[in-house]
């Protein structure tokens, strides 16, 4: 008795809503849909080079061409891909696009897509080991994997060898922010702890350290942590160190900070800088900040200059910027994984499981912000395991090598400068004021030519400032990109300031 | 002179590096890759169902079985996904199963799936709107139809009428802590200004509020967000409101700590708790926290019991908890998008451009706790624009059926009881203590049921205590779940809850 067979009652009330034929996961739609999909991907990357990289919509065109309102009933899938062609491909920047030179550039590959993909089919949630034990198992591979590729020290690996578990590990998050946050909130707290604050009492005295050149989401994740913004120290850069952090000058403010009753807590190094890629000395910063005890990170974007880094706390690096491995894959790695866990852990009840309390596993939820997870491990695998380190960094020289290419040309033309030595495969350059052309005018050229060369839609460059000269930022390793584009947006630059300079004499 | 083509030193130094011919977008190669994913998904779905839900793998059992360092060859794409065949899906937790019960289900489809793909190959990062219009309108339109379908205030909407746009809008982020997180940190700078805190001296004053069933992340997000964990309240509830808040003890609580000189600064209320979807009264909640100018967040599930919903400050919900759009998907609706943007918002030089100077568009990157991000607007828009608002609905209520079908069979047998009334499609039950069994008994047998159940391979069910007492949490809404699913795991419950009373007497 009582069972549902016997129990008529239990459907009657319900009528047909019980056995809706709806059917989201239907395998034949899948494959459908999929199909359809891909297609259309792999007619996207071979087009894509032919589209305007910038697109010249206005706010509100997607509005004004799609429905207002969510439709009623149901409609064939081909329709749904007929209004992305027609309506959200034409106004997409495409970061797909061979002539996208703006910013840092998403790389990807055909092993990133098919793993995010499969990731978004199995939909695990990995918050516990037990929720998820093969997608925790394959982040922790890869993150060791992508270290031994990077060459870091062992001591951030989370491999068993003989001699048992050490403290180090990882995990993948989304952004950046996110590791320079939950890294933060382990400073402060132990900072906290350290001297001797009741609660949160002591946090107005805590202080965190950067380069100017540091990406703003680094004061922004301070600030999200609950550091006081009149604590949080942007250290001013210039030309006699590349836009370095110039460890002298750290030792300084932070000795002037203890002097003033401050708790140094946390100094972030940057290989690479957003702007200018400019290369913090990462081991010097990292001696500096052991005097004071503060949480020592950085943010690698290139194995080359990671000297020092056997004495950082932490470090980051996004494999989505360089590594082929599309949106959204950042790695952080921590020398000692309590750290992270004293802050982060959370252990409700409908959480807790018998693998958790035995210690030997990690529970990748209590190194990250949310509790959700997708899979993202499986698509840096795919993409360590497909190509094989050799091609991975075949691929990183030759991005490197097209944009020493374009610096020499650059160099090599009178009229521009090179403004800030290339690090890496980022370009900053400008037309260089010359005969009767003030500081002004040379940013007026030089934002004119950035304007009209992403007017054209052969190309896209973004700006910066450096030393408040405005300077345009080349950044080569889009992943469909080859010499050939590198060099016909050169031809594009050379043709467009000339006609620029024309108009001005 | 100086071109690339007239100055052939410029490739010589890096000799063949610059021509690399690994192509790894080669479209032909993304169309192999990706079809080979799709058939295996195919199969996944149709076999899933046939696999243990919860796997028999020991920790460290992937290093076992895969390489311990990265190849340096590359391998044919058949050699990963036999890898992933062999040694991945044996380790998973089938989130997918339709046997699955545990948790609440991640839900997914054709549509969702079709739409992460395309965003992963597009691989757009959409901080500021000039980056990727389209990524930027279609995320902004999917959330004005969502809302729509949920029945939100018009004033949490994004969309431009004639009287010009408000100040509504929302934001699609990884995860529900995220939005948490970022409603807290501009609560928390507000209530500071208003308080006439120098920086973050008033810090240690403010408080926050929400029930004792509120989702751990909720308080996790509060420490993240600096607030002192002595001032953070868990406020008890208990089987006279049905586990929800009560808005008279909120009150009393709230006065106390303004008696005592603290700040209220933010009340969280859930419609459908995790633990037991207890449903707070959220317009009650509202009126408490809008007497001490305290943020008002609640984060429903569903739409039904969204009184009051006018009154609070912002809404969150995931999507890929019940709207079939797989992970990661956690929509975010405030009325007054520049609280959130005061406090985010970041204005680096290198981001700069005409359309945000012009105020006309929304820069999602200032409502995010990061600064890159997913095309994540995309699936939730193929979602609705596929299946439509009728087949949603109706995929809604066959699950809250098929949960109530389980409560009436678990209500009929009397060896049972239901703890927490059915809300939605979560029924929290357990055997209920009978004979001489002490409440102690009763937990041992009840977790004695779940291990046994969980080992079968044939259901996975989670747990969780309501006021002191073991629970099982069956949830219903697995994509891929029918009717069928509901019942035999039903009868699977029924045969070892038999087992198990006969071995114990």
């Amino acid at each position: 008795m009582g069972s549902l067979d016997t129990n008529p009652t239990a459907y009657s009330a319900f009528g047909d809503d019980a056995t809706s034929d709806f059917q989201p996961l239907n395998p034949d739609d899948v494959r459908s849909y999929l199909h359809k999909a891909v297609d259309f991907i792999s007619d996207y990357y071979k087009s894509v080079e032919s589209l305007p990289v910038l697109p010249d919509v206005k706010p509100g065109y997607l509005r004004d061409q799609l429905r207002s309102a969510p439709p009623t009933s149901s409609a064939p899938f081909d329709v749904t891909m007929k209004e992305i062609t027609a309506s959200v491909v034409p106004g997409m920047t495409h970061w797909a696009s061979p002539n996208f030179f703006a910013f840092f550039p998403s790389t990807n590959s055909a092993a990133a897509i098919a793993g995010d993909l499969i990731a978004s089919a199995m939909n695990t949630v990995g918050f516990t080991w037990q929720a998820a034990p093969a997608a925790t198992e394959m982040e922790v591979l890869a993150l060791d994997w992508l270290a031994q590729l990077l060459r870091l020290p062992s001591s951030f690996m989370n491999r068993t060898g003989a001699a048992g578990r050490g403290t180090g590990g990882g995990v993948i998050l989304g952004t950046t922010s996110e590791a320079m946050l939950v890294t933060l909130v382990a400073a402060r707290d132990a900072a906290l702890r350290r001297s001797g604050s009741q609660g949160v009492s002591g946090l107005p005295r805590l202080a965190v350290y950067a380069a100017d050149q540091t990406h703003s989401t680094f004061f922004k994740a301070c600030r999200l942590a609950g550091f006081d913004p009149a604590n949080i120290r942007s250290i001013p850069t210039g030309p006699e160190t590349d836009y370095a952090l110039d460890p002298a000058r750290l030792l300084e403010v932070m000795q002037a900070d203890v002097d003033a009753g401050l708790v140094p807590t946390y100094v972030c190094a940057t290989v690479g800088t957003t702007s200018s890629n400019a290369v913090d000395p990462v081991g010097a910063i990292a001696d500096v900040a052991a005097v004071f005890n503060a949480w020592r990170v950085h943010l690698p974007e290139f194995r080359h200059h990671l000297d020092g880094v056997e004495r950082v706390d932490s470090i980051s690096m996004s494999p989505h910027k360089w590594l082929l491995t599309c949106l959204d894959c950042t790695c952080l790695w921590v020398r000692d994984t309590h750290r992270l866990t004293d802050s982060l852990e959370t252990n409700p009840e409908y959480l807790k499981n018998d693998a958790s309390e035995s210690g030997n596993v990690t529970d990748l939820k209590d190194m990250q912000v949310g509790v959700g997870r997708r899979f993202r491990g499986l698509k840096l695998w795919m993409v360590m395991r497909t190509y094989g380190s050799a091609k991975l960094q075949e691929h990183i020289r030759s991005d490197v090598a097209m944009a020493k290419m374009f610096e020499d040309a650059v160099r090599a033309d009178d009229r521009f400068e090179v403004v800030v030595p290339r690090n890496f495969a980022l370009v900053c350059f400008r037309i260089r004021p010359q005969g009767a052309m003030t500081e002004e005018d040379a940013e007026e050229v030089n934002r004119e030519l950035m304007e009209r060369l992403n007017r054209t839609g052969k190309a896209y460059l973004a700006h910066t400032a450096v030393a408040g000269k405005f300077v345009l930022r080349f950044a080569v390793g889009s992943s469909l990109q080859e010499e050939r584009h590198v060099r016909s947006a050169w031809e594009l630059i050379k043709k467009t300031t000339t006609e620029i300079m024309e108009e001005e004499m």
